[in-house]
């Protein structure tokens, strides 16, 4: 049994009903996402407003400390406690120094690193088959339900071979991925053998919290940037984006091409 | 002739030409966005680094320091200097306490306002026609031109009527609602006769953006969530989403309903 934080288990349901006009006038009842801020304070010492879906308000903490290099190992979180009546998630470590750092981050919006500064991470050296490509596809097609039902949400996913492990949406891209960072080590799982999907662009930042986690195969619904192919090519991550249907685009890293595409081009 | 600080015009070219290999295991010439870090100091303070596309660099800094109260008005800055070799921007206003202001946010990971703490803002009371939306989405279809060629970007833009006098494409959604609303200060736009579009979702700080900025019709390709509409609703801002094609949805404000969609639902 891996080691455990004492936790609470406050995840929100995600989803509200409103009512909206259609363009034809009529009323319709729709679902949307919610949108919580929820404070990360760690050793009573402030961090950071997020703004989150919710589900994961536990693992979104935990992950947003890992993916900050804030905490070093899950062994140094004694506790997180999350009270959506105040809006407030406390991490304690019993350390005073770690709350004393100061950290910004964001949607572009934040502390970041130049490409000479990049620390040094070593990733497993690893090929994806084409095949698995597309059954991990099909399989999160399964997913992806607040998306479907309310919009407003990008989602990102932990697979193993064709098994999705972790299933996590939330209102910004980042939040999802300092989840599943969150999830893996709370879960103990092992990150060479992992592959992270996500519905969302794959900028510099994403690409760069996908290796610090150590995960070395990346797929994205959605393109990519400059700087993003950069890092992915530092470090040795596959990096596959624009994977929708039958189609998709190797930016990075070895595929091995074992399935003909049902529709060409 | 509007008050104009001392400037560079530093945009950068925001596509980059790279190869990837499709899913037939071809090699494919692409085109990605551009991504690069600029770095932002007020007075020789940092404030933040964006990760921005770079085509308006200047308009950036301005609206991201009007965006974040920490300029008033434009006259407070004598000049905005971007340096890509340094990877810089600096804000020069002569005032040392605006540099001395700490400031986060960014995508879901910042500084947020509870509802209960929202500023006073009055903006105008106004209704739109379904079809100056139904003209305007033809027109913006015209636009979007690093999203088809790159993918990878966000756009938003500033409407007067049918006329698009402003469209930003951004790695970030933030930057490119930042970079319009430097570009109002700059030309010396008013904000009570505009619509503002974006191909991103309506989060709450992106609402609060729009509301601040003084825009009472905000449009948006994809989904809002429920904080957003409750700051909509707050404020009194149009709010519409999911528009595209003949479709849309009203979550909040008055739409004349004066434009049969051609095809149903």
């Amino acid at each position: 049994m891996p080691y455990q934080p004492e936790m609470t288990d406050a995840g929100l349901s995600p989803i509200h009903a409103v009512t909206a006009l259609d363009e034809l006038g009529q009323v319709r009842a729709v679902q949307v996402a919610g949108e919580a801020p929820l404070t990360l304070f760690v050793d009573e010492r402030k961090i950071v407003t997020l703004m989150t879906l919710g589900s994961y308000p536990e693992a979104l903490a935990v992950g947003y400390l890992r993916n900050q290099h804030l905490i070093k190992a899950l062994r140094e979180i004694k506790s997180v406690q999350v009270n959506w009546e105040t809006e407030t998630v406390k991490v304690n470590t019993g350390d005073k120094k770690i709350g004393s750092k100061a950290i910004t981050s964001g949607c572009g919006q934040g502390a970041v690193l130049s490409i000479s500064e990049l620390p040094a991470i070593q990733l497993a050296k690893v090929t994806i088959k084409q095949s698995l490509i597309y059954a991990l596809l099909r399989a999160l097609a399964q997913y992806n339900k607040i998306h479907r039902q309310a919009g407003g949400v990008h989602a990102c996913a932990l697979c193993q071979g064709v098994e999705i492990l972790a299933f996590v949406e939330d209102v910004g891209r980042h939040n999802a991925v300092d989840a599943i960072a969150g999830l893996m080590w709370l879960q103990d799982w092992s990150s060479d053998d992992k592959i992270f999907y996500t519905t969302g662009r794959l900028t510099s930042e994403i690409v760069m919290k996908v290796a610090h986690i150590g995960i070395p195969v990346l797929l994205s619904r959605s393109g990519v940037t400059h700087k993003g192919i950069q890092i992915a090519q530092e470090f040795g991550i596959i990096l596959i984006a624009h994977a929708k249907d039958q189609r998709f685009l190797v930016f990075n890293g070895d595929v091995i091409f074992d399935a003909c595409p049902a529709r060409p081009r």
